[in-house]
């Protein structure tokens, strides 16, 4: 399956949240992430994400697709943010 | 055309994009919007975010699909941010 992953997290969890993302995904942009992953795998990264999540003041939304992804991706603006957590 | 765009602007600019985008898609959260938009309008939607932007703090990811939309969306967290921008 394909996925598109936009999270808003506190300043406090943004580290840890790009990091669990990373393992499973490609980072397109600030906060949003896609790429194929297997079910087992997405729910892993599911179960990760809501461990760290505060449900107060953080969200995440997650689209799925079975099988056809996007047919383009425009960026406009700066090309990626918070280079400061780039290994 | 099905679209999700997602953006990050500056705390300066943040209310005007989001007054555009709601202007032709539905809000789904924070920073996360998404909708059936027609060719004409996608150039005017992208014109005006284009006119708000500074290219050096703001991006906007935009993902076009051509008729299928996603087959599931799933938040988790917060239900939309933001509230103080709402009419």
């Amino acid at each position: 399956m394909f996925v598109i992953l936009v999270y808003d997290f506190g300043q406090k969890r943004v580290g840890k949240a790009l990091k669990i993302c990373r393992k499973y995904l490609h980072w397109v942009q600030n906060s949003v992430f896609e790429g194929e992953i297997s079910r087992a795998n997405f729910v892993k990264l599911k179960k990760e994400l809501e461990k760290l999540l505060d449900a107060e003041e953080d969200s995440i939304i997650i689209y799925t697709f079975r099988s056809q992804k996007y047919s383009k991706r425009e960026i406009m603006g700066r090309e990626k943010g918070n280079v400061d957590f780039m290994i």
